[in-house]
């Protein structure tokens, strides 16, 4: 496809990096169509921006401007699900959300939950190792893939990986990919393991007086022995900001707010509520349970769309997906009342807090206070990597993370990840310039 | 250390691969001693095999007989353990099992419980991504290693990974080197997420009139939606073999037994096992409730000796660790009593069977009788891969499995596998000829 307008579809992605429209597009209906056109790119040293859905946060299907999209939103068939052996097969571009769905009528559940993903693939998750809430209990992406059908850079195919949890047969290729954002092979089909369905799931927002009090009550739940399946934390600004639309909950007197989610056997997820709330040394304000299905789902709701309703009638914004040490959630909201003041925008966090996952905010609403957003942003990475934490916990590096990776990393791990790539990818055709920089 | 008679005690490890004694041995007390001894290694190109516990079933630490053990069992110290961050740091020689009981009076839990575990080592539990019985709910040694730290061929130190579950900064080079058995690195330290402890434990024996009704349980439990955390199968020449020895639960009706355990918030795992055994369609000859704490860990440790127990008074065997998926259990072991006949040799068949993970034992008691056992282990290897199985599910390829590595993976993998070794250990100095053989 060479179309311009038609092009314009698969040159951006859902961060701040600006788009670029590729020389072509190829819309990939079958493995064979994938093996083609790596084939056809590497003989050719044609630079190839292996798509999803699109809706990543980091610019990692931002494509080159001299180069190919190969797009794997039509590969979209689930091809097998064996719940015997607890695991699914499915094409790349299959939807993550009616995927969970389909495995719900199932009666089994694939935990990872990225916030994109009624758009988002499956493939995609694979290749940013995409987590979400319930990752607090149930882990990322990552820690569902069994298999990996990819195609190396000239053309050919791999299986690569397991049909059951276990095994060490060689180094952990399929793994390797994880994570990789097409930078080493394009992925075009997954086995991906599912658990048989928790039987009841309840959820709660526990709003706190202070953000102190919200961070001991995270803290708290791990002290206690509890494992709730999300733990989720907005601050004051977040809240504030979200609340100027209607129906996300909302009181002036919040400092800040938990959504929490427990689930197992029927009656367990109340009982491990109840005591995680008598378990607080700082009472909730509230507690606030989702009184069936329907609320809970909506609550669910308001918390995806949160990455949106703060940055309404924005002029500009950052989001960063730092991660510290859990421990260290407080020290980094801290942070944030000063740093907004100083870079004079406005700064808030909101996300996994339970993992030590914040998506840090940087907006603004006039567009020259601006300016020292970039700045800001320096300031919040610094701060994580000062916490031991890391720049990108669930968006990956892509474009815009790029220049902060040596600083987390260090030369001599960017040194031996370029020389893996080159054993993958030797013309440098896979996605260049994504995550590692180069060329080198 | 260069005493002959000292050497032996670093000549081996439990495989039937024969030792080889190293010209000298290396004991590390700190990670200067670690890089010291590559880089001068890396200078003179002498191999390197670097040894934890030395309790590997796949020769995967035997040395070269011209080459140098790195041993870094006197590195044992817990460096720190981190509760409210979820993790605690070693070094690569503390034992698993007094790291599990230091982890467990700080109400924490450190799942990962490989067979070895008052011998083996948390460094030697990564490079070959040990596994266990509670792999079964929660995950092998790979699912718990957020950061490593580890010794390049060249003495430089490297810290991968990560301080927080969630992490794409790059290729994930820690979890590479999980299951690598010493030919990309030399694990000197691992960072470990721990979970809180389950409050209660709950084990019972459950035998089965026929090896069909146990397997049928074992698929049960997961259309029941339930998640034991430990799901054990020994077939009825494995109870007859051990039952010689006392003290070892038996009865001539058990056609199979199931050793099943459930943990959780207190009354769940009672719960969890009601259901179970209601939910069955062929119900268990017995339920025999482990009351209390000691019988529970009684019935653990003849578990764990059961590798011995089956093999008493053995003139030989051969222990294969395959796994297949987790719905194919019953086909596999349904194969073994033909090919004893076949072979004219004892073929039993215990272990993780939730997982899809048995350990298939080859034994014969007149020393004729092992002339086949190399084809009947032949056998077995092409039934697990026919299934669509591994064969190594948690010990690892060392020499011992090395020649069916390229069955499993293919020529391409392999090939790719040799390409990063080389970018990781230009000189092949570190445990050359392991896993991936060579040199090529």
């Amino acid at each position: 496809m060479r179309d311009p307008g038609a092009l314009d579809a698969f040159s951006g992605d859902e961060s701040v990096v600006a788009p670029v429209r590729p020389l072509a597009a190829v819309r990939a209906r079958s493995v064979a169509d994938v093996q083609a056109t790596l084939s056809w790119a590497s003989q050719h040293g044609v630079p190839i921006t292996a798509r999803g859905g699109g809706t990543g946060k980091a610019g990692g299907c931002v494509p080159d401007a001299h180069g190919v999209v190969l797009s794997l939103a039509e590969l979209d068939s689930i091809r097998s699900v064996e719940a015997r052996h607890g695991w699914a097969e499915v094409d790349a571009g299959v939807i993550t959300g009616p995927f969970r769905e389909a495995m719900e009528e199932q009666r089994l559940f694939y935990p990872p939950d990225p916030g994109a993903l009624d758009a988002c693939t499956l493939g995609g998750n694979v290749a940013t190792n995409a987590g979400g809430p319930v990752a607090l209990k149930y882990g990322v992406t990552r820690d569902y893939v069994l298999g990996v059908e990819a195609v190396l850079a000239d053309g050919t195919k791999l299986e690569l990986g397991r049909r059951q949890p276990k095994g060490v047969a060689g180094y952990d290729l399929a793994r390797l990919l994880v994570g990789s954002e097409g930078t080493l092979a394009v992925i075009t089909g997954v086995r991906l393991g599912v658990l048989p369905r928790p039987r009841e799931i309840l959820a709660a927002l526990l709003p706190f007086a202070s953000i102190d009090d919200a961070a001991d009550a995270v803290a708290r739940s791990r002290l206690l022995g509890l494992r709730p399946r999300a733990l989720e934390f907005f601050d004051r600004t977040a809240l504030q900001r979200a609340a100027r639309s209607p129906g996300f909950p909302q009181d002036p007197a919040w400092g800040a707010l938990l959504l929490v989610e427990f689930d197992g056997e029927p009656g367990e997820p109340e009982a491990a509520l109840l005591r995680f709330v008598e378990g607080l040394d700082k009472a909730p304000l509230d507690v606030q349970v989702a009184t069936g299905e329907a609320r809970r789902r909506d609550l669910w709701r308001l918390r995806r769309e949160t990455s949106r309703l703060v940055k309404a009638g924005a002029a500009g914004w950052i989001t960063e997906d730092v991660a510290v040490p859990v421990g260290s959630v407080p020290e980094l909201v801290a942070l944030l009342p000063g740093l907004g003041e100083r870079f004079g925008l406005c700064a808030l966090a909101y996300g996994h807090a339970g993992d030590g996952n914040l998506h840090v905010n940087l907006i603004w609403d006039e567009p020259e206070a601006g300016e020292q957003a970039e700045a800001a942003a320096d300031a919040v990475i610094e701060a994580a990597l000062r916490l031991g934490g890391t720049i990108s916990a669930e968006h990956g590096i892509g474009l815009a993370k790029r220049r902060f990776l040596p600083r987390e990393i260090g030369d001599r791990s960017l040194q031996l990840m370029r020389a893996l790539k080159d054993q993958f990818d030797p013309k440098g055709i896979l996605n260049p310039g994504k995550v590692l920089g180069g060329p080198w």
